[in-house]
């Protein structure tokens, strides 16, 4: 009955380029425990996003190599080494917001990217970005982490060619609103080049910036 | 009848520091004449603010020597020259952003400060803000005024140590919703000393303005 | 004085790969005609954004060979003729959605791109869509705008390997809300590779898809 | 005292056709008691909605025979065997929207329907659902159970030529906002045939498409 | 080129059973024309909702026997005499309510309905209701209107046993928000048996309950 | 056919002890041509709320004694005169509140009240408040209107000891909102004995405020 | 220290005619103790509300024959016997709105009035309502409680013909957004004689009732 | 790999005239712990705000000298004892609205200032606030914290001369939502030299109160 409830996209790598990557809140273990099952003989790589541990436990024991990211929130599995392109680089705000941007580069990383990670460089303290401009402007793709008021990609927008992956992330309080508002500054900044994803979700802009960065 | 309607509060500029400032929108001309009336004899000075150019003719028409600012929608009457304190400097994001930094600029100096000010130099291009920080350095107080994402106060607020106040404006579209998303920037800021008034109030951050730099 | 209102940011073309353009709602028609003045002996191509047929006029007097985009709202100037990158795409929902797409496609066109449109083919009638399936596989970077319920890049992000920029337009009524419905649609998009800019930003899409598709 | 605070509508089923359904959060103890009392000696089948297992169990000791549909968190009280129609068809995007389609199939076999359940079929990868059509296009009425984006109630409703219930579930995060984003699709879909009950309300949809498929 | 913006779903007559109805704002004279011409040989029935007048003269122009409805801002082409199902009611708290009910009723009608219409029958005078009890619950499909509050649905919802499309208005004022507050009234309702669509939108409802009276 | 779109609830003033008011805005003039003649031979007072100048124009042509009250925007139709209960009270924060605030006191005097108005006594400037808190004290109902952020109601329920009907007024700009702002103001206020009414909604609150002084 | 930290309003009673009245949520113990010890020789009526049960022990601790109603969350200390005025009714929708409205009962049963209470009489069934026609007739003020859509209190206000105080709660779930949809309802109530308070607030809804109720 | 994720503004001191200011909510144990070593031997004052007491803890195991302010939740370090400027006065309306003030008033402290707190003195029981008009009108700069409807402020805004810096508070309840009614009341007051900052951020207040107060 379960397999009944889970269809999963195995026809994805070929017509996305990418292999499957499982939400895993709100799936019952059961659903998991099928799901890993699916999974066995896959040769492509393999993602659970937003995985508690004990989602974890549960999917290694019918996956036993695969790997838990704490920070990141992910269990992977590797099946194939990709070759690894250059280019992707993740940046943060704060340094509450690493969890977000690691979620975002162990993606990137296991999409075949090398991952170039610069942390807790938000524009209120503008040297501290100053410092790797020139890191910023070699890169093809950008992650830009941020919550509070979100301002970094609009700064970073101003600074490099490349395209800017905005993620906006639930650190704040009161009328931050749980991320709407750096949502809301990234979606109307004055600088060019910024597109946006949802709110913490580094995943999605793992495989933006990885396809950006596809030389396909 | 309409003498019944408005009830000028006579005694501020002795409580407050500062003398009556009318707010004209949605005053019907009947109202707006008999308010100009009643400030025929005052000695201080006055200003009307959000005034159309119809209304400001209604009260010139009382008030002679009222002058019109356009740019700021405010009529002026100068009774008293006051001592020109200075400190205040007002800047901005855009050039869109002007008539509310006007208004605010006009009102400090009725109000009886010198205003230095800093037009379009928002964030998304660094370097027309960075070739002022001097200046920025000797202000006492800055009304920084922004629209679309409104992360400038963000970075002044890095740069100086006088305090900040933030001024969003309608300038924007879409998901902007008539400048709110500017006022959540701001609010959210993770730069220290930075306070927010109401979307476009020039007229409000110049009065926190003048107090701030008020030696009394 | 109005050249103190607008500070041109003359080095955005080295620093940022882009030439200079202008946003034209709410500026003065001083502050245009002082841009235009500025802009007259620049290399780069230029582009003024939502630009209204008297906008233009002010502009074309002082460039005479700026061209008007009338269903984009474009007032163009090609200096240079940039060398043509294939693989960008414009895709719409539907057939009002063409104003916001023309700014997309035109952008994209002075930036350097060969652009591809396919309009008009939501997913409530999908067949329009799958038709095109092939075509839209070989895009490098595809910009998809839609209003009502913004479902359409849900569905191609599940078609394609390559990013999509997906536009909200304000096309709709009742809880729509000017577009805010479909960029919620778009931002919560289940399918991997989508990124969002703000309602009815055609002109913000068209640059992200061309630093995608920039083979530099 | 606690049977002046609650008031069973005994004339419903006469009247619109059904039997007492009884939505238990926010219920105490002694007042569920005293319904379930109340309930003893009906003839019509009975629902308790949204019910803990805690609260099943005080239902269960005034009703032995009440069953616990823990997926669907509903007890039910099969008093007559109703005559099984056909038509209704309960759809869902993903997985994590399994529980509010058991909550709407649940219902509607017990107010006498036959249930076709089709689970998984989100449309970010469009073969899972185009496999079904026929099944689709053979029905009288679909509950389509959708959260993240929300997107598949619109691909539905250009499918078949029966009305699509949408039920937007609180499956996603960030600017999801716990089912607002999925309802905001659901409401301004392009599609037609589209009508849609509140955020998780399984059962309202299951009602709505009963009385659809009812030969009366 | 115009060709080329609109794609017209010819295919939808036998995969939905319903012709093409074409919704109007936002539509440039051009695409206008260009569909009116395409579907000059159709042998459905077809209708233009939210029809300008001066659009409908764009639209009569090329189709001659197209007619006007007015209040209900519809033009329609009637080529075909479907059969008369009875069963669909059209239901109003207010007399403001009127153009979307008419909206509701004509579309119905060109679908092959005969339509019963109540109007001006709001909850705050219930008497006004009361006396067509009999006439609502023979009914097999009800479209209730309403502004305001909304809250008829509520109360029919509790007298019939048919299902009830609620449509919100935009009748109102103040924190009415242009019907969302109705919207959420009816959303929210505790009386079963209630789907609802987008404000205003009494076509989309017209659709719902002409596919649930239907007798296919 | 438009008398069967009004329905007037003739029976209210028995049933609610008022006659019937007549809300005008969305009306089509056919539909209040038809409410006047219906009420030409009416024994009670009559009103209709938010008519323009053309709307009364339209009554007036049925009802020849009826008196348009510009600054309130009714019109009324004295048929009785109804003893004076002394008692109700209407208080303005601003000037610009003045219509609003007559929508209410006219009301009220069409429905038997003898009323106090006070007026322009907001509290940024609490002694034009505090001179006349005698006569506050010695009201039976009193109805605060203020726009803005609304803070009047909140000292005036600490000053007296009747009801305080609270009315917010769409006064103000930015985040003002139309009135929400000071609407929730209103219902958040810590001091006792305040109810809230719509937006502008002065003719709820006379209503509300009459059924208080009623000594019936 | 404490004692520096709260005021207890001793002038409230002579002013506003109740006594002191403690909103308990967020005080912290210290602050509790410290209030109950300044009321100990108060000889007015007091009410701690929204009591958890620890706090009332903490304030027991202090004041022996302080009475904890549990299911109204109030504390109360009966100092004198205040003559009993007839006239305030209490009206809920549904069963699980009683709490908020045993908070509005026991309040004003407190401020001396004698309380009839009618539980469980939505609108969704109406012949449960219509059955107490005449009692609600009867009344001099009714505070009407319900959540989901709140519909309720638009019902009654046809009904009766003196005022009508409506308490939205936070029964319900979804887009009811914690009582914000029938808080909503209430306010753009289409009938007359109806004014709101704060989500939950039984207790400002007692207070209002009891001003209106009260013979001075 | 820790230190890599902070990158603490070692320059801010110098640049904006205060020393580091560490928001702990969502950091790591590692985190805290790297920042606290890294603060080891800086010769300014340190605070860390929002601290839980067992961050405390870590932070105190690295910083022994470290003092936790339970009620202001903050851990401050006192490495120099800085002039003690008067001027600074922190208000609250409610008593619980103190932690919010606290965190104000300590946090001015650890920045030099002399400060005066006046609490519980809320705008509903204006006499507790007039008591004290001598020492507000010495101030020069006010911290006016409040929650439920945030009146407060603009009643000060109209007796004082020196800036206000308004702090609202998530105490509330209902329609309240957290905080943002008091905001909205705040930003909207009517009267002048009133600024705001986020939902309980009594910390940014005291940073702009000290900086307004500050001599330099």
């Amino acid at each position: 009955m379960i397999a009944e409830e889970v269809r999963l996209d195995v026809q994805r790598s070929a017509r996305t380029g990418f292999s499957e990557i499982v939400y895993c809140p709100g799936k019952s273990d059961e659903q998991l425990e099928s799901i890993a099952s699916t999974l066995k003989d896959t040769k492509d790589n393999v993602l659970f996003s937003r995985v508690s541990y004990p989602q974890h436990c549960i999917i290694a024991s019918v996956l036993p190599d695969a790997v838990f990211h704490a920070k990141a929130r992910l269990t992977g599995l590797r099946r194939q080494e990709s070759p690894r392109y250059k280019g992707v680089m993740v940046v943060t705000a704060g340094s509450t917001d690493v969890p977000v941007a690691e979620e975002a580069a162990v993606t990137a990383e296991y999409m075949g990217c090398d991952v170039k990670r610069l942390y807790d460089v938000g524009v209120a303290g503008l040297h501290r970005l100053m410092g790797h401009v020139e890191d910023l402007q070699s890169a093809k793709a950008i992650v830009a982490v941020a919550g509070m008021e979100g301002a970094l990609p609009t700064v970073l927008g101003g600074l490099v060619s490349c395209p800017v992956v905005a993620v906006p992330t639930s650190t704040g309080y009161g009328i931050n609103m749980g991320g709407i508002a750096p949502l809301l500054t990234m979606l109307n900044s004055c600088a060019a080049g910024i597109s946006v994803v949802n709110i913490d979700n580094g995943f999605g802009a793992a495989v933006v910036a990885t396809r950006i960065n596809d030389p396909r």
